[in-house]
């Protein structure tokens, strides 16, 4: 499966170590989750393709033209993580020159003998997903959390699962959207402003939600660095008043007796995951 | 594997047909993703219990007991899904009874044998996320997402990796949220109104923009199902208003030459990944 292009070709000045494909029936959006969960794993470029939405045996065989094109043109076999719920795709695929991750020709087989039951197959399923009230309810989340970020709203905040605070620029907002998305968690979330910490007491509006509130900290030194990319020079995005600011609205927290956890070296998945942990850990929406 | 509970529990009213666990060092949104994608081929209800960050020998042997309390209760094998990289934690994870989805033992002994190459076992690479440029970019995206949602800003639109147009309520939000919080795409939005079609002509500060301009439509009936839940028996919301907007802007965008896809029955993933392979296939961002 080796071969000596004709031409140079441009790729070939940075050679690809190794091509990915992500092939599902789908949006591929599971087999490329996992195979980057994976591919982490490797110290080596690998160069990725998405084929997602393939769901004829006519898809199936186009893809799989395209994977023999990339063993012959790199000279060694590409990885491929599929999602086809369909044996008849899948088998397609399995033809070509690949290392073939089949995440699920992989493990329904012993599911079903486990549970005594054959899967559906239910190719497309996902074509239903927009009528499922777990749907629903993630739309409804985000559009929630929208209403409800920087404060915009006390309306509704009975609704909310959860009330994310914290200063300015700490990373309520991508958190509360992600929790809205992933999870369709209701996430309000509130600024600590200036005029709270000289107050001393949490926006009034707050009281009556407490168990639901959650802090977000983050060091200074982040932060200046944060703030200064929108507004360089200020003294919003100052180091001193940023030391200022989180050292009010930490010793606040300490005060009220909220929760909360520094968002300096952790992703927005990572504070997510830790906050249904501490606030909701029965939650389930599936 | 079966015990006789010696007092009524609550569960069992409703007796949950199977236990299934997530069990990860990092979030679990991994072994999540992908055990959702595998249940669903199952018509049967289970019950769905995550345990993220199991980084220690400890935890591991905890995570195990819960494990292990689950299959005794339900008399039955739990399903556990366990993206574990070290082989340490995993090998106390696979003495539970239940049915082992492991996922990195299964996938990555293969790949280091056609690679040639042993994998890091990164445990907690995750920590590292918040620094890659990868992660960079998905929050700069959130916020560039959300200072153009619904037409808020023309400024650097130039920047914009895709602009989304449609009738106010076909989808371009949540799909903008998606677009930049799962690929780091910047996604600008732009409503189609009654003044543009007046007009007859698109927003003048797109006009620059068409290459990257993608539309988003929707059917009147739902239309004005979604229009209903926000402002019932308004005139914005009825049929008929509803079937001339979305007559208006299906022409417009013929005219204008934009490609557009129906939101009616796709959910924000597919009409993403709809968008990714129209507009920028070659874009990775990994």
């Amino acid at each position: 499966m080796t071969s000596e292009p004709t031409e140079p070709r441009q790729e070939l000045r940075n050679p690809p170590a190794r091509t990915v494909f992500f092939v599902s029936d789908g949006t591929g959006i599971t087999a490329e989750t996992f195979g980057h969960s994976v591919l982490t794993q490797f110290e080596m470029r690998f160069r990725q393709i998405r084929l997602p939405f393939i769901d004829t045996v006519d898809k199936a065989h186009a893809a799989a033209r395209k994977i023999n094109e990339a063993a012959a043109t790199d000279g060694n076999k590409p990885i491929i993580f599929s999602t086809l719920v369909q044996s008849e795709l899948s088998s397609v695929i399995r033809q070509c020159s690949g290392l073939h991750m089949d995440l699920f020709q992989t493990f329904v087989a012993p599911l079903e003998l486990e549970l005594g039951l054959k899967s559906t197959h239910t190719i497309g399923r996902s074509h239903n997903i927009v009528d499922s009230e777990e749907y629903r309810n993630r739309i409804e989340a985000i559009n929630f959390s929208l209403a409800h970020d920087d404060g915009q709203s006390h309306k509704n905040l009975a609704e909310a699962d959860v009330i994310l605070v914290g200063v300015s620029r700490s990373g309520k907002t991508p958190t509360s959207l992600y929790l809205a998305m992933q999870y369709g968690i209701k996430a309000a979330n509130y600024p600590l402003i200036p005029d709270d910490f000289e107050r001393g007491r949490l926006p009034s509006a707050l009281y009556d939600y407490k168990p639901k509130i959650f802090g977000l900290t983050i060091t200074p030194e982040r932060l200046t660095e944060i703030r200064n990319e929108r507004r360089a020079g200020s003294k919003y995005a100052s180091i001193e008043n940023c030391r200022y600011e989180v050292n009010e609205a930490e010793s606040m927290m300490k005060r009220e007796g909220i929760r909360w956890l520094s968002s300096t070296t952790k992703s927005i998945e990572e504070i997510s995951t830790t906050i249904l942990q501490e606030i909701k850990p029965n939650r389930r929406e599936y």
